[in-house]
């Protein structure tokens, strides 16, 4: 057998334990793997199996443990399948343990070296949708309104990380639950496909501006095994009330639009940039240090100011965004 | 919010590492279960989302190998809720893993005192009936005889650790496999309801004896989610031949049998035992040193040698068993 990859482990996971249980087993588990593994499934897998067995160990997990954890593994996939894959609890459950967090967090830190930092990342989540269609700045993402929905423009300007400067072309795509809690998705009876979604093109001056909601707090499904392991955790279901928005500029998906859109040519000399997936929450919000899926951020943290002077909307929110170039590093570890 | 429980976790794993991620994180997470958690629960959920999160830091797991674990995930539980529950491949994978010999482990080592020791354990695995008859010492467990089969006279003495004494009335419970590899849950179409198991009671002098099998190794099955894994890790299906054993006395299930069985009733003065699940795995089989679910244990390979003068055997079996008392501790860490 090829003798075994740097797995990339930790010193500190890997330290020694005093322990009453077989001090060889993990790694006699590991040099099972053949020859034939692909060096980052071997460190991916490697860490993982050492992982589960230092839990296993340090807890002293029974052996009723060990089988719940097997039956709440197959209750997972079991209500996946049953909704025709309609609800993703191993996806729910990865995110109120803080994973989907933190795989974030982990693709898009950037530690900045100029003085600002770049519009932090915050997870997708289940309800974006490729479908969102562009729509004019000073338009509305409010096709079928609420009553109860408190209407905001929303504006700022799109820059760049390294020069300030605005990125004209940009594209900033929203979308958002209506007042009921509810996307289009979740709602049929209520929303048309595409209500309170869109996509804004930045100005030549790095510019965009829509009417959209006052977004509004929502609960996780209250039922399914995430539920039940939250109750475990005598943990709340609720996630703030947020705004997602997704923010980016590339040649590949900006240079047409762009040139459709009447910036002049010469200004598409941008570098591409990273994009930007993220949330924004009210201020006032009472959830905010204990969203359900840990999405908050100091930065995406916003206020909505009362508006005078338009009829069309009660409220303003005033989010500048700041990308970074796409080859940008930052400080380096 | 309750000060958080001591969760047990060793300062080896806790120690912070230095990270260009938010050192605070995954406390924030364990911070938010609110002070009605069950300090076990509490424990062992802590235990858990630490090294969750220090995996995912460690090897800086990707949004795309994030995604493919949810997806992973919700397969097991699809086969299993698809086969209406027959087909246990998280129990596999955890199997796979090593996490059901480890949870073994944990639950059974009994490190001793006395100079000998006990019968080491091994996983109970899925084939296992609680319905295997009582038979009579010198009878057989092969049913329904399969024209491969080699036939073995098993025999031995079940004592206890301490004393060295024999256990009279001790059940044995056997099961295994045909030399087709099958148990008869899984080939009805050749085998009768517990083919090739059986309960014999220990006799007077503590010796149990009766006819089965030489075990054939065999293979997990080839497709599915578990397959698909040790194909990742470069590794065979194979577990070695082997004879699954479940050894115990007690006086709730021993008391009555033993009495019907004639054994006298000054003789059930024993201590209760620690029953001993395990598997026994003949010396020469070639997958011993990587059982795809690592229960192999240098006790449990056993040497099965001719017989002369048997016209129904040619193999015999001689294996002892040694059972630790209810309330024995052994050495303490």
């Amino acid at each position: 057998m090829a003798p075994p990859e740097n797995t990339g482990v930790s010193n500190a996971a890997q330290a020694p334990q005093p322990s009453r249980f077989d001090p060889k087993f993990t790694q006699h588990v590991l040099d099972t793997m053949g020859p034939n593994v692909e060096p980052r499934n071997r460190q991916v897998l490697s860490a993982f199996i050492r992982h589960l067995h230092d839990f296993s160990r340090e807890v002293e997990l029974t052996i009723d443990e060990w089988m719940a954890g097997v039956h709440f593994v197959n209750e997972l996939g079991r209500v996946y399948a049953e909704s025709n894959k309609t609800r993703n609890e191993s996806h729910r459950i990865s995110d109120i343990l803080g994973l989907e967090t933190l795989v974030d967090e982990i693709a898009h830190k950037i530690i900045s070296d100029t003085g600002s930092d770049p519009t932090s990342s915050a997870i997708l989540g289940p309800f974006w949708s490729p479908h969102a269609p562009f729509r004019e700045n000073g338009g509305t993402i409010i096709q079928n309104p609420n009553p109860t929905g408190r209407v905001c423009l929303m504006h700022g300007i799109i820059s760049d990380l390294v020069t300030g400067k605005p990125i004209p072309g940009a594209v900033f795509d929203i979308w958002q639950a209506s007042s009921n809690g509810k996307y289009d998705f979740q709602d049929p009876d209520n929303q048309t496909p595409n209500n309170l979604r869109g996509k804004f093109r930045a100005d030549e001056n790095g510019k965009y501006w829509f009417y959209c909601y006052h977004p509004t707090a929502y609960s996780l499904p209250r039922d399914g095994p995430s539920h039940q392991l939250l109750q475990m955790m005598d943990r709340h279901p609720m996630r703030p009330a947020h705004i997602h928005i997704m923010v980016s500029w590339s040649l590949i998906v900006s240079r047409r639009p762009a040139l459709e859109a009447n910036v002049a040519p010469a200004q598409v000399t941008h570098p591409e940039y990273k994009g930007c997936t993220t949330q924004l929450y009210p201020k006032d919000d009472p959830w905010l240090s204990t969203d359900t899926v840990f999405a908050v951020k100091d930065d995406l943290v916003v206020d909505f100011k009362p508006l005078q002077g338009d009829d069309k909307a009660e409220l303003e929110l005033d989010y500048n965004v700041i990308l970074a170039p796409k080859d940008y590093k930052g400080k380096v570890f």
